[in-house]
């Protein structure tokens, strides 16, 4: 499998495509046509076409996809045919939501480490048996547990020290909650996750209905 | 203004597009060329065209775009230029952290109403001043303070409950953090979000690299 220069929308449906067939791998759906998929995840059927293409030949003309076998396709073509070890800094509300949140276990997504600077924090131990670290051993326990994904919830004038932190790991990509922009050197990458973006859809939505 | 049927990715573009003109505005940036908005947005120039076509005319050419036209005009395509009343659910860390998160305020979305079931919870004042009220009182409390999107952050299994009692309302746009598909009629509309699609870009990213 070739990787080309992929547009990151292209990356992105193909989450969420993948998300789509585990429901129906769940339901015991064996194949589904691209405008069923396509009308489950909001594009045209044209898009799935398109987005796949970059990765191969899908799907059976005429008949559709093998669900099962197209979402082992996706997932190895996302790098999801393995778990991801991620460290998580910042327990406060955020942090600790993120923590018990289901998705990330389902997806393959592992907490190895998480970190604090409150030293009321530090040395505590979460539900799911992981130690509160002080931040000052990020690269540390980072190296010891193998973290590859760094996930910052601290509040926006800390996210940049944190992220300083772990390019020294190296830990290579951030999932970034605090509001501001990381700066980070080639080949390293940040995703921001801002909430409000999805709102503005709603709004959109409300206003333009 | 027309609204024809724009694609969605379209308007979470305009969005993004927004986050970055806001970034000039503050820097005093006054015009901006579309290859430089491309870049900051992860685009190409060419899609920015697109998108703001289906809109009307906008920038100069040769020139760029007018920093605050443009981001007046995609804040009012947006439905922007008015504040977004908010009430939401489940005052559980993910609810708290929310509630606290700049962005929101920032973005002109304000938390008019908070809601749980539990009876240690009722009755609190938060710190923003917002009191929680019990969910059986939804409806009631959601007409009298002019709620307009719903924010859904219970467990999985108490979501579509929720959701019911907000179209009641009606309320006709949902952020749903639960990770459940959420069922609605025609017309209004939900926003799943799910952090994990972000990870499976930086999955990605780290595999094929």
């Amino acid at each position: 499998m070739k990787y080309l220069k992929i547009p990151a929308a292209t990356i992105t449906r193909l989450s969420i495509y993948s998300r789509a067939l585990e429901g129906m791998v769940e339901d015991g759906t064996p194949v589904v046509s691209s405008k069923t998929l396509a009308d489950l995840c909001g594009v045209n059927p044209a898009q799935i076409r398109k987005d796949l293409a970059y990765f191969g030949q899908f799907g059976v003309r005429g008949v559709g996809y093998f669900v099962k076998e197209l979402l082992f396709d996706i997932k190895k073509i996302l790098g999801l045919n393995k778990e991801w070890n991620l460290a998580i800094v910042g327990m406060g509300n955020l942090g600790c939501a993120l923590l018990a949140h289901q998705n990330f276990a389902k997806q393959g997504y592992r907490f190895v480490a998480a970190f604090d600077n409150d030293m009321m924090k530090v040395g505590r131990k979460l539900a799911t048996g992981l130690m509160i670290h002080p931040i000052d051993e990020l690269v540390r326990v980072c190296r010891d547990t193998g973290a590859e994904i760094g996930v910052i919830c601290t509040p926006p004038d800390k996210a940049q020290d944190i992220a300083n932190r772990f390019l020294e790991v190296p830990v290579k990509a951030l999932l970034n909650f605090a509001p501001v922009q990381i700066q980070v050197p080639d080949g390293f990458k940040v995703e921001n996750v801002d909430f409000t973006v999805k709102l503005d859809n709603l709004a959109y939505h409300l206003t333009a209905g």
